[in-house]
């Protein structure tokens, strides 16, 4: 029950078990054209490049910014917690000329705020995190899109923590490039980064189309200036899930059924229906901890619906608590970075744990613990106040 | 029966379906620790910096280039096949002053072609691939640490094609760093790459290293030339896997529990066994498809054990006897690149699949297809070929 990754889905694991077939097999590439479908699905866009990076939800962030960002670029980051300070330090590293804004963290930017910073640094690129586990809060972006359209700035976002459990709506909001992961609200392992990439950005990143020797053939793209990563340079990675084939990595066939069968799940259920389950077992969470007595971080009004910050109440050691969560109760809670190490806990609702009885009985535990560490609990109050919230919606 | 991804072996798909655990919970960090103690076995080294790059095994490739290049170094790439190219092709985009030497595929360098080489160039690292699936040679090693030691050059070879399925030893060759991948003779499927750096690579790669912002603390290290990536980033990544465990990725658990159990497997069978059994069965394949009466391309003296590259034979169109070998019989076998594509066939034994019953079946569907497409066989030439090779070794 901590912010990710979680415990996965039974059936992603399943899935992940089937037999390996050939990478140019009819049957894989057809399950590579029926995963592209269903992530346009699962982020709500029509984009022709959706597709997975074969690697962690990192590997998908790196791909994006080195294949949007030319050495010189200048690209605006808003930071917000701990994975704002992530997308500059990969933008930086890209050879960006990155400029950063700052806030408290716990808060969001207002859309003048993000227009302000546009009008100032002039980027070529818009890159921002939408839900920060670290602080539990979640950037709205539904107003960034048209600013960006109307600057000529390409928008990118990284919704990794996000996805599938809060709205997002890739092509309505205007979104030029995302990436995701499969370990927090999508219920799978991390490993593979679902990604989507717009017409707009398509034809930036091919504008640097270099294929590589060894197989390049006469006729074949070569740029004086190619994207700085082989593994991560999307204008190969679109034609090898494009009818090239391009032979560029081998698949990462397991990681590729384990995707595929998160977003078969999601599509299933409806993807406005597993975001609704993540806002209501988060809702029970919330009471919960009030109900508890414990103190909440961070701006509710954008808090993400999988996991909330907790105050760790005066006089306890944080890391004792989770230990004995841990130890004697099988549940795993976390704690955060940077100025909240050791201030908070996270908990998180997600994904497979995004159920009633992961809610309730994590709350009973944590009631236990609390009362053993000599915190003065509201006995009952935490399941109590949850299960008013899980009335409620079933009364509505 | 291709040149690699092969069908995994059931075992390792199997230990891939146990559910995930948190990324600190001391069993993950338990499995880590373990499986790095299980790849110095495979890679016969002591390296203490034994460990997984999350990705395929091309990941593999560019982490351990992109982590000791700086931009600038030279570095010599001898290229005997396509995936020679690959090295070149990641290394300039990595920033370095390329210097290769080409040679006719099928063929291998001397050690005094080497040496001579890297006088003309006085490059700061040789990258050189060992095992070349595009031409089923692999390059011998074993004189080659001792050149770079005395010119000061580091050594880092890629082993994905051969590791397991041909002698190879680590730290008696004097490699500096190696990569690997599963999908070839470790049964597994692709996705995880492990590596190993030896002492003298870490330090260099070290010296670079950049604590990146988010989750740096006074006193950690900021380097003026950080590593241009920040996924791939070997100094971060050593923090990970050691006792410091510092933030980076999220660890893909599910390709571990696969890595891991590839590398069980393999300590269980014994890996000079395992080595012998890709012998064995290569050697079968071998003597059956020239028992047929075909041709086989490449210096046979250098021949990696897993793979053999067929020519095929006049006025048979390669790719139709492919597609009947997969759609009538469920056999795969493979083609080539660049001046090998169209050909040859290359036809492989490794892994799951370095077993009597795929090499018997395999031949004996490969002669029947053949023969419908008019070539003239040797009728039961290829299995009695095989069956030869057999009955010595069972003699022996």
């Amino acid at each position: 029950m901590g912010p990710g990754p979680v415990n996965a889905d039974p059936r992603i694991l399943r899935a992940m078990s089937a037999q390996l077939v050939g990478q140019y097999d009819p049957s894989m590439t057809a399950y590579m054209n029926e995963t592209m479908e269903l992530y346009r699905g699962v982020f709500k866009t029509e984009n022709e490049q959706t597709l997975l990076i074969d690697g962690t939800s990192r590997a998908g962030i790196e791909a994006a910014l080195v294949s949007l960002i030319s050495p010189g670029d200048r690209v605006l980051v808003p930071i917000f917690g701990r994975f704002g300070h992530l997308l500059r330090e990969i933008a930086e590293r890209a050879g960006a000329e990155v400029h950063v804004r700052e806030i408290e963290w716990g808060t969001v930017f207002t859309p003048a705020q993000i227009e302000q910073a546009i009008r100032e640094t002039k980027p070529a690129l818009l890159a921002i995190v939408h839900g920060d586990t670290s602080t539990t809060v979640a950037q709205p972006l539904d107003e960034l899109g048209e600013i960006c359209e109307r600057y000529g700035v390409l928008f990118y976002t990284d919704v990794t923590a996000s996805l599938a459990g809060n709205a997002f709506e890739a092509d309505a909001w205007g979104l030029d490039a995302v990436t995701a992961g499969l370990q927090k609200c999508l219920g799978g392992p991390s490993g593979s980064a679902p990604a989507t990439f717009s017409p707009r950005a398509v034809e930036a990143i091919n504008a640097r189309k270099s294929i590589e020797a060894g197989i390049r053939e006469a006729g074949d793209a070569v740029s004086a200036h190619p994207i700085r990563s082989n593994y991560f340079d999307l204008s190969m990675i679109f034609d090898y899930w494009g009818p090239k084939r391009l032979n560029h990595h081998t698949e990462a066939t397991t990681m590729l059924y384990g995707a595929r069968e998160c977003a078969r799940l999601l599509v299933d259920e409806g993807i406005d229906a597993a975001v609704e389950r993540h806002r209501l077992h988060g809702a029970a969470m919330l009471a919960g901890v009030q109900g508890l007595g414990l103190g909440v971080f961070g701006d509710l009004d954008h808090r993400m619906n999988n996991v909330v910050a907790v105050h760790i109440p005066e006089g306890v050691t944080g890391d004792a608590v989770r230990g004995e969560l841990l130890n004697d109760f099988g549940i795993e809670i976390g704690t955060s970075f940077g100025p909240l190490h050791g201030k908070v806990w996270r908990i998180g609702t997600m994904g497979y744990n995004a159920r009633k009885d992961s809610v309730l009985t994590t709350l009973a535990a944590l009631e236990q613990v609390l009362r053993r560490a000599g915190v003065a609990v509201t006995g009952g109050g935490g399941v109590g106040a949850a299960y008013e919230v899980y009335q409620d919606a079933a009364g509505s």
